[in-house]
């Protein structure tokens, strides 16, 4: 056999603290306006300036020697970072199917959202998100913070106990986060102004989403001490980015065309094949959402799996067959969003649900998401890619749905009305909270930049000649629309 | 370091007995009437609703408390999760591939059907299916049941003896299950009717193929017994649904155009990017699919991958080979079909074959698949994405390789004709029980519906428009075709 | 619970020597051969043939007894057998990158590329290729070898050291030398001959890339024993890449009409959701190529994870301001390839850098391609797809980034110019080899098929129609170009 002892075989460094990097919120201020103009070039440089000699001077941690790594250590360890993994492809699930549901001239813009969103997501819950989600407690279990970054030092009694790696939470965590930023971009897609909408994504990422995620989230949240169930985010995720993208849908009004003598008319997407691919992905990712919010291996991952994919089964079938009722015919978005509204419906409760239960719920959300789209139409709500449907109302009813259906909290299985008061009571919460910051951060971007909608022109036109300077698919003839 | 100790970190029910549901087949078959009137609906709104009332008195069951999760138990119950992942991810494969080898006014009609029959086959195969795939034996090896659904509890014994959890083997066996039935969509592409092609996929996942697959992946199955080898599913599953499907080729005749004068006209698919991708998410697929199949981790795992990477590369060498001999150029169609037929034609035998068998076998099986693709266009059967030839001709190649070129029973290695006569017993078996079912089963569609063929009108122009009133690609224009 | 107990559990063959096959280097020859004519066909069905007759006669081998599998074995194999997938998912990335960044009448041909590459490359890398680069010394540590083919068996000491098994060892390097070979493709794009490419593949990845990367790889390397860093690849996978690429487009010359009047004209790809997909399939592929090259799971995988994600996210929020500030308008395409960028960038160092550093060095990848693709463009070397300034110079910019922030090696952590000088050198060393045997290389191929370009008029009416004889998107018209 040859020899594969690879030389590059050693351990890498256990311990790099960041902590009191206490002049960056400042910095990244300077870096948001650097985003507005030619001029902001140079204070930008000095972020990674900054964190570079900050870094060079922070060497003294260090780390204990580990003992030998133990099964449940590295098992936990490997199955989280593979869970993080899928959550991020879901990026690629997002961009397809957002894309895929709008018109061809706004495609770049839609992918070009989607790429930047993530890499600032990534960038700004690293900065002061996670730690503002799983801090200490400094307000009753309503804010959280610990610092800036994070410390990914290992110690050795993770080892021994086979607790997750910072690394490796952090990772999870973050692409949880740049999931619920994801969602805003399909709510106000075809429309916005670039610049206006990442400065959005990052204040939700690095601020609201975080804050909002620590009441439950955060052992010592609110809504952790009061009983609040969401398991793996059908209403700290979906419900919190459907609610930050419908109050910039709102503000921001319907697309020029989307109503024609106040009738809302369809206005199909450009590429289904890319929709149905971006499901797919999604359907993945959501093995890493569902089953990796364990947070461990063990023997309830192959059952949160099942539920999974029994919720997406029921969506999937009810998106088609109640599509086909309604209209006739069987509604390929409606396929793709039944089987999304499926997903998001069993995610607050597929660790305690039956497996029958897990279909019905999902099927009830992708039932659900077929009226809901109808029924944002006739409210003047013009969502292009059905994005409130899917993760807003999928959300809130997946949230219900565990004081219904939960095993051992469940009104069905006659425990009473308690869970699902708590129920409602949270997601009432994380909407009222979520739309009043939303408000706020739109309003003032608004302000600040006359308008987070572009100009007529450049809406007609389309986002990606105007905004990008560039077309998706230049090598074909595109229809007139 | 940030306290991570999410509070969601319990353990799940182990214990969700779901059996003795004894009237759901009768609400299955009015559920499947559901799906063909307006009618319907009230039924259909039956069987959530009778799941529920079932749920909520079916309690009593109560897990044993698990001893110490062991590393074998920990392991193996996480690569098959994963494993499972992957076979599912298959379906974004199938998709691509089947939408980017058909018309773009059909492409609609296949993504639909895709998306639709992967949720219908969990669905049927988690009622029935899987018992009637892995139950007791009731007819001598060649008919199983145990129940409807499963009962996902997690014993003691599963733990120590580090067995995969009914869980993840079930979601397993249904993703491929799910496999078989999208191989179908493919050969029936655009030309059959939707709501007739998913009743049929609905019977074959749950009837007919787990009864096929008993036979040798049920331990008391008869060819089992006898020794066929079909490892990761050769016939089990490629066989199965290319013949299932074949037979519907064959009943709905050709396309309009595909001939002209009895000669076979080329028909391109729309789009070779999605066609592409759509082979290499397959390939990833596959190393769920086969090293999967050891069910369990071992240090066979990795060198089945290897083994079903050579076939692939053998397989993706023979198809631009042969077809840049036979017609002077290098094809990409047949370089994609060759990948997919070569690694159809190791997956009977990925555990036996000694490496470059492997490669051999897969070579063989891509330069077979040009041969048969012509062969099918000149006795008209109609299959507009080669379907039959790499699932078909592939799987029908990779069993009887098996008696050939398995290192411990081939015929190559000194082993004598019996395990080849056994490979051929197989092929027969799974060809003739194929074929009589699934012509009974789409001539009784047929007879009840008028006809599994839309009307010629709606065929020319394109089933998108026809079956569903919508365009994939709206916003471009299309070549007239 | 129904009985999964999968009659097929059984442990396939430990032991398949397939050594001593000397004749087939001969044998080899005649194939590359044969694929110029068809005359070759009688040559090339020699290869399986002769495998096959060397294969029956070569059953010797036999395995010991295997003690019960390890924790650490089975975690370690489980976890380079999942990162070997996903680096194999790489193809789908780099498919859809280049076929997204060029032109539609070329799609088929980058495709079928990037199929038929990966299928070589695999093939050659199985022959040869892993022994030239991880076998014995036999110079000095420039060059290594022991035999053709590896031997899969597994030995009682792997299970008790939880050693890689050779199977899950030789797939995750074969994954990595495939992606040296589709960068190329990149690079040449558009103006090819596709024979010539392939053949060139061939020998880069079954001679060129393991020679030169034996010099770090493998333990005896003379670059290893200087103390050379590349962790992950940036310089012997990147780099190399990129070089042999440059090398075929200098020969080549620019695209007809990329220069008009000497000023360079900007020729828009024509799918940039394909490419943004790729980008993303990429991101997740890297998962596998950084984490994975710990060539064992331990506490430093997450670690790496991380900052493999922050230097991709650095490098897409450079790419994106900086093509900002440039042009005024954020380019998705530099969106993308700052991405990539900054993922080049870190996979050097990742292991070794602290987390704001690999931010900072995605970062700086990700601004450097901004610039770097300018500058090619004014130099006159054709880059279809900025292949050579995502990984040629990405490559340098990560490697040389190691000897400057490096935490126990960098200059910036006050450990003097040693490393960075021993970084250069490296850089170097593989860009002379690189340069010189690409160089040789292409001309031998341009000498004896008279140029490796197709002709003037095969190049406007686009590869897919010259060299395949097929259209990607038949059913769109097309707009002119």
């Amino acid at each position: 056999m040859i020899d594969s002892s690879h030389p590059h075989k050693v351990r890498p460094p256990k311990s790099l603290s960041e902590a009191s990097l206490l002049e960056a919120p400042a910095l990244l201020m300077r870096k948001v306006r650097g985003l507005s103009s030619r001029a902001g070039l140079t204070w930008f440089a000095c972020v990674p300036l900054a964190l570079f000699i900050l870094g060079v001077f922070n060497l003294s941690a260090h780390a204990a020697e580990l003992p030998e790594l133990t099964p449940a250590f590295l098992v936990n360890n490997l199955w989280l970072a593979i869970a993080a993994f899928l959550v991020i492809f879901m990026n690629a699930g997002f961009a397809m199917v957002e894309a895929g549901l709008c018109r061809q001239k706004n495609a770049v813009n839609i992918l070009a959202k989607n790429l930047i969103v993530f890499a600032l997501a990534v960038t700004a819950y690293w900065f002061i998100g996670y730690s503002l989600m799983y801090g200490d407690s400094i307000a009753g279990g309503w804010l959280h913070f610990k610092g800036l970054f994070f410390d990914p030092t290992v110690t050795p009694e993770m080892v021994t106990e086979g607790k997750l790696v910072p690394s490796v939470d952090f990772l999870f965590q973050a692409a949880f986060a740049g999931t619920a930023a994801t969602i805003v971009s399909g709510l106000v897609a075809e429309r916005i102004k670039f610049k206006e909408f990442v400065i959005f994504s990052l204040i939700l990422v690095g601020i609201i989403y975080p804050i909002a995620g620590s009441w439950k989230w955060n052992a010592n949240g609110w809504l952790n001490q009061l009983g609040f169930i969401d398991f793996a985010g059908s209403t700290l995720v979906h419900s919190v980015g459907a609610w930050a993208g419908v109050v910039g849908a709102m503000i921001l009004g319907p697309r020029i065309g989307k109503y024609v003598d106040s009738k809302p008319q369809a206005i199909p997407g450009h590429s289904l094949a890319l929709a149905t691919l971006g499901c797919l992905i999604l359907w993945l990712g959501w093995y890493g959402f569902n089953p990796g919010s364990v947070l461990a291996m063990n023997e309830t991952v192959p059952y949160i799996a099942v539920t999974t994919t029994l919720g997406a089964a029921g969506g999937g079938i009810a998106g088609t067959l109640i599509s086909q009722i309604h209209s006739g015919k069987p509604d390929l978005t409606m396929a793709i969003n039944g089987i999304l509204a499926g997903l998001v419906g069993v995610t607050a409760g597929c660790d305690g649900f039956p497996m029958w239960a897990a279909w019905v719920v999902g099927f009830i959300g992708g039932a659900i998401v077929v009226y809901a789209v109808s029924f944002m139409d006739s409210i003047g709500i013009d969502d292009p890619v059905g994005a409130f449907s899917v993760h807003g109302v999928g959300g809130i009813w997946g949230t219900l749905a565990v004081g219904l259906f939960n095993k051992d909290a469940g009104l069905l299985f006659g425990k009473g009305f308690n869970q699902l008061g708590l129920q409602f009571l949270g997601v009432f919460a994380y909407a009222i909270f979520t739309i009043i910051t939303a408000w706020i951060l739109w309003s003032i971007l608004g302000a600040l930049t006359g308008g987070i909608r572009v100009h007529e022109k450049e809406e007609l036109v389309g986002l990606d000649i105007s905004e990008h300077g560039m077309e998706a698919y230049p090598d074909f003839v595109a229809a007139s629309n």
